[in-house]
């Protein structure tokens, strides 16, 4: 499909369910030309069933991994289907019990305007908490992400070091604060120098560098003289490079993701460091463990709980990159997987009908 | 030095203490040109000093670390050095409190015919518990680590499938037989049909295959049906390359030891696997943890309890590999490094004195 011009609110009154499909199946990095919009009629509710019209669309880097014909942890999108997401939602009619037009719900509607639900996978969203947006980010998978990742395999203890990379992103900026009030010394890092001052001087981390600079490794040993005890890995590639030889003996390595790693068609040439890192295992005592927020869904209660007194103290802050237009998606995601957002990454689908009430 | 005749038993009485020297670090595979025969008086207990003989010396393949130049987990042998190593020595002359002639003990006493020692890091071995030699092997370092790794890292619960490399070896052996003993299905890999059959027949996994047959993987995928929960790395290589797609989700690999690459001078050539294997860790949502026994020196006397039950019940089988001659010491470290070792690998240097008695 076609780039669209940036930031065109959607105003008139839709008749059509636009979708966006996906067309092809990138290699490499994706392009336009894997996505494809369609429209639909609006689709009617059965009976249980109830006609969603999204708000927001979360934009998130896993979505890559669903783009692949291979396997991934979530199932994949077939070529020619609607791409998959969530999204916060108004109720338009509701045949389903407890739902009601005007509800906010969080669901799983993919990337289009309106879609069709029975209440299954589906939860209400509780408007005191801040915007109804924050249900995608750090009320929502991404926030649930970094709190349990951290606390489960991280296990943070006062006056460690931790690096977090990413870590203006979703995930990243909110690993580095829990961190900053369980009371590690933080380092982040992330993609250019507004970034990082926002890191440093608005997230409250102790010092944050920019990957994009040559001498990344040694600006990291630097800012880590005592060495790392926990690195929060979201993207893999170079900043993995440099983290691992600055692991202290008994460091624990949380892996939630490889963005860096995400668009390779192929293994990058030699030599092979696998050895290396099984070394490094083995001689310092480092634990890997991958995760997937849906390990830890019974943690979510607690999550809340914690996160939105965090929030109300200000001790944890949180930064949106929104753009309008559903049909800006594609060009959105594939900017978010370069790192050219700022922030977590949202698509305003239609107006928020609650944003004049606060 | 020069490669010494084997099985020599060590008969005369000695009236020089023999030291096996590190004369120069190996670049990958080490030589007998890498070790030197020295002389030197038999050393006189000073105060709280005992003289020690060295009746069983154990090696290892940690041992094959202490020879570089680079860092490892333990203290690196200086140029001109006792090989280091730990042995269980009989007292022949003691000013040390609590500690008589004719008592039986393990010391780190390196590899020589004779050492002295204060009483640190020294205990006396119980003769009630087998043959003294255990100590170095099934009731001492090699099975803590078994026991500890699989135990604290593997989690092992009934009905799930573990893969042991090195199976026939020190540790493995071990681990494949309390995982057993926990209701694993139990899958060894060994070096030649002999040790498979060994491995199948007398310590009772359920199966064993040859990592030097061309089809590993295939073997391994049948032997598997239900995947890998837990894979004790103690190998690295070609072994872990067979093993990393068969594991399950949330397996756990408790990294011992990594024998295939102690002799590999640099790293192996392209591509770099390195980013397959946190894929695997980040979608399996692996666990990855390196260990070295001493991290649970506190679980020695649990596992002495259940050790010795297991033993005295013939639920855990053990087999040695001894050989006569403290001058065979590298010709039998070196072979110990290819896996030409059957067994837990002992040095005989000087006449077992309790062995008549059992």
């Amino acid at each position: 499909m076609k780039p669209q011009p940036a930031n065109t609110p959607e105003t008139r009154e839709p008749t059509k369910n636009r979708q966006i499909l996906l067309s092809s199946r990138p290699s490499g990095e994706p392009s336009q030309d894997n996505f494809q919009l369609g429209e639909t009629e609006i689709p009617k509710p059965g009976p249980d069933q109830m006609l969603l019209r999204t708000i927001y669309l979360s934009l998130d880097p896993y979505m890559r991994g669903r783009m692949n014909a291979g396997p991934s942890y979530a199932p994949r999108v077939e070529i020619g289907e609607v791409m998959s997401g969530e999204s916060v939602c108004q109720v338009v009619e509701s045949n389903a019990p407890n739902y009601y037009p005007g509800d906010i719900v969080l669901a799983k509607t993919g990337w289009q305007d309106f879609s069709l639900s029975n209440g299954e996978k589906t939860r209400k969203i509780d408007r005191s908490l801040g915007s109804i947006s924050y249900a995608l980010g750090v009320l929502g998978m991404p926030g649930l992400t970094a709190y349990t990742g951290l606390l489960n395999i991280g296990k943070p203890r006062p006056g460690e070091t931790i690096v977090v990379a990413a870590a203006s992103g979703a995930v990243g900026s909110v690993v580095g604060q829990i961190a900053k009030i369980k009371g590690c010394r933080v380092v982040g890092i992330a993609g250019g120098e507004q970034k990082c001052r926002f890191v440093k001087d608005e997230l409250g981390f102790d010092a944050c560098l920019d990957h994009r600079e040559p001498e990344l490794g040694e600006n990291l040993k630097a800012a880590c003289p005592e060495g790392i005890d926990i690195y929060f890995e979201n993207v893999g590639g170079p900043v993995f490079d440099a983290v691992l030889p600055l692991l202290n003996n008994f460091a624990r390595i949380p892996v939630c993701g490889l963005i860096a790693q995400y668009n390779a068609a192929e293994l990058p040439p030699g030599p092979d460091h696998l050895p290396l890192l099984m070394w490094a295992i083995l001689v310092k005592r480092l634990t890997f463990r991958g995760f997937i927020v849906f390990d830890y869904a019974s943690q979510f209660p607690d999550f809340v709980t914690d996160m939105d007194t965090w929030l109300s103290e200000g001790r944890i802050k949180y930064r949106e990159d929104i753009t309008d237009g559903l049909e800006n998606a594609p060009r959105e995601l594939i900017r978010l997987l370069k790192g050219e957002n700022f922030g977590k990454k949202i698509i305003r689908v239609s107006p928020d009908p609650t944003a004049t009430k606060r």
